[in-house]
This record gives C-alpha cells, sequence and structure tokens, in this order.
C-alpha cells in the first residue's frame, strides 16, 4: 500500500465506550457533511468490508474467552487490512469523506491497554498492518461508564465485550482518554453526556476547527 | 506464553509443496512413534483446533485473490496461534509427540518468499506470534514441481494455492529450500522422490539422527 499517492479524501474514526453515542453522531455528522456537498462513505469495525464483516463474525460470536488475547488482535487487524484496502484507501483516493465507526484505538484501548496483551505488541501489529494509514481526526466519546452501560444495556449491545464488567469497561475509558493525550494533533475527546443535539453541537465545532478545509 | 516452563514434548513439523507426500509420510512417523510407546498427537495447518479449523475455511475459501497477501498471513497467524495455545502447548506439555502437517514456514515460503509479501513481513508477525514455540524438528518434503502438481491433481488438492500455477510452486520449492539452509539446526531436506517405502525409510533414518532421545 505504501507505493500508491496520497489520497485526497478525509479519514475519520469514532471511538470511545459502548453506549457513549458514537453511532448516532457519525449518521448525524455524515447527514451534515453530505449538505455540505461532500461524498461521505460511513462504516465501522470489525467489519466494513465483505471479508472484513466475515472475520467480524468469527470474532463477536461465541464465548468470552473463544480467542485468546493475541488471537482476537490478529484476527482484528486482518479484518482492518481488508477494510482498509478493499473500502477506505479506495473512497479516500476518489476524494470521498470516510467516517469509521471504530478503527485501530479500539484495538489498542480493549485488548492493548485495558486488555492482557499490552501496548507494545498492538503497537508492532499496527505499524505492520496500518503503517501511515491512520485517521486524519479521531474524535473520542467519553462518558462516565455508569451511563454507557446504562445507554448500551437499554438498546441490547454485543455481549461479548459488555460481559468484561465495569471495572473492565473504566479501564478502557482511561486508556481511550490515554491515547487522546498521546496523539494531540490526531484525537479529540468529545463529552458525551447530555443529548444529542448538544453533542452534535460539540462534534460539529470540532470538526470545523480541526477540518477547516471541509466548510 | 513465554510464562509458561520448557514442555517436555517434541515437536515436529512437515513442510513442502503440496503432493510431496508429507500427508501420508505423516501418518507412517505418527504410527511408528505409537509404535516405540509414545503419545503422539498429529494435526495440520492452517487448522488444527476448533477455531483455527475455522480461520482455515476463511482463508481457503473462495477465490484466489480474496484476502490481499497481508490479509492472508494474518489470517495464517491468527489460526496459528490458536492451534500453538489450544493443541500444540498442551500436548507437549503432557509429554507427547506432536507432527504438523504444515506450520510457519508454509507461510513463510508460499506468502513471504514466494508471495508478494516478503520475508521481512513475515518475520515480524513471527516473532510476534510464534516467538521461542518453532519445532525442534522440520522435515522439508523435496520434489521436482512436475512430480508434485501430478501427484496432486490425481487426488484432487486444495485449489485456491494450486491454481497460482508452475512458477509459483517453483518458487515455493526454492524458498523451503533456502529455508533448509538458514535453519539447518531445525530443519532437514528429505528427497522426497521414489515410492511411499523408499521416502519412508529416509524420514525414521533422519528421525533417528535428529532425535536419537525418541528410540
Amino acid at each position: 500500500m505504501a507505493t500508491k499517492q496520497k489520497p485526497n479524501g478525509v479519514f475519520i474514526s469514532f471511538e470511545g465506550g459502548d453506549g457513549s453515542g458514537k453511532t448516532t453522531q457519525l449518521k448525524l455528522l455524515a447527514d451534515a457533511m453530505r449538505g455540505l456537498g461532500h461524498e461521505v462513505v460511513t462504516t465501522r469495525e470489525p467489519g466494513g468490508s465483505e471479508g472484513a464483516e466475515e472475520i467480524r463474525k468469527l470474532i463477536l460470536e461465541g464465548d468470552a474467552d473463544r480467542w485468546s488475547p493475541m488471537t482476537e488482535a490478529l484476527l482484528m487487524y486482518a479484518s482492518r487490512r481488508d477494510h482498509l484496502e478493499r473500502t477506505i484507501k479506495p473512497a479516500l483516493e476518489r476524494g470521498a469523506i470516510v467516517i469509521t465507526d471504530r478503527f485501530a484505538d479500539s484495538t489498542m484501548a480493549f485488548q492493548g491497554i485495558a486488555g492482557e496483551l499490552g501496548e507494545e505488541q498492538i503497537l508492532i501489529l499496527h505499524k505492520l498492518v496500518v503503517d501511515k494509514n491512520d485517521p486524519d481526526l479521531t474524535l473520542i466519546f467519553d462518558l462516565p461508564i455508569e451511563e454507557g452501560l446504562q445507554r448500551s444495556s437499554e438498546r441490547g449491545g454485543e455481549q461479548r465485550f459488555e460481559s468484561k464488567g465495569k471495572g473492565f469497561q473504566e479501564n478502557a475509558r482511561q486508556a481511550f482518554l490515554k491515547i487522546a493525550k498521546t496523539c494531540p494533533d490526531r484525537c479529540a475527546v468529545i463529552d458525551a453526556r447530555g443529548d444529542v443535539a448538544d453533542v452534535a453541537i460539540r462534534v460539529m465545532e470540532t470538526v470545523k476547527q480541526r477540518l477547516p478545509s471541509l466548510f
């Protein structure tokens, strides 16, 4: 992938804990960007391409201990590579805005920092598989975990990850905040408390500030 | 996996091109070792554990270009990690002989050296995922590719890899020989020409010489 020229599109990822409202906000931002005349591709991880969606099924089905942390990370990065090559890069190359519901920071937060694998091993995989294809902007939706878990259980979330419990979710929240601190040029933290309209205003203000060329 | 003590069993891999007779020879060696009173676990890659067999289906089904070289290598190593953790290491820890039909050298030969990915990227993955868990002995079954392809097409082999053609298979043959030269302590090349009994004698002589403690 290194041989291709720098794409012209804009790559945005939405990250955060379950129930942080990021999926709702993603749709609102996509609509707003379409309203400004941009081609917008919305996608998600794990998944986002035909092959990656099949790997997603393997990752999310079954018991919490079905895969060891390393096997799970390898499956995540296999699906991410397919997603990048078949969905994200082609869209960026034709100038589209790509907005993905989760990307590599989720693996770093859940399997790396909050999980058993550790940051270093994920970084090796990340450099090998994603390299220079990181998002231009990552919005990290931050919410006290009690609120996130409540929202998530109300709508029935993906059980494998949620079954890991409150302590794990709190560690993941802190992990996302650590990532935001480590990569301040790429990441912005969005306060996800309050109603949908309030959060949408914060999202739009942040995107305007970080990516003024889109407006 | 690094925290576990050094296992007491013996780990043997059989490698080589399609149609090199390694699967037949594996059964014969396993029977001979059982005759000597050893517990023997025979297994294969991709696959060899419940999860790894599901990943195997993803890898082998579909068109030859279904997965890019990097995605395929990540899936291979995800299945290998599961195979190592759930089948190979537990068997070695109880003192068994584990004989696998293909292991990491196949990825290095087919995707790394003969494929588009290159050796360096596979080595990074290998160190991350397999690390010190390489086989104690690797038998590389070497056969002129015309003979291998003929044997393989007679019994109906795995189409995805065989469809890559004669030039690719020749490159893979040379790749296996290169691996044998690079790792002479671990690898032995077996001349796979001739009938089953002749090759079986060569296998047994090599195992006796390399692993005398088993006899």
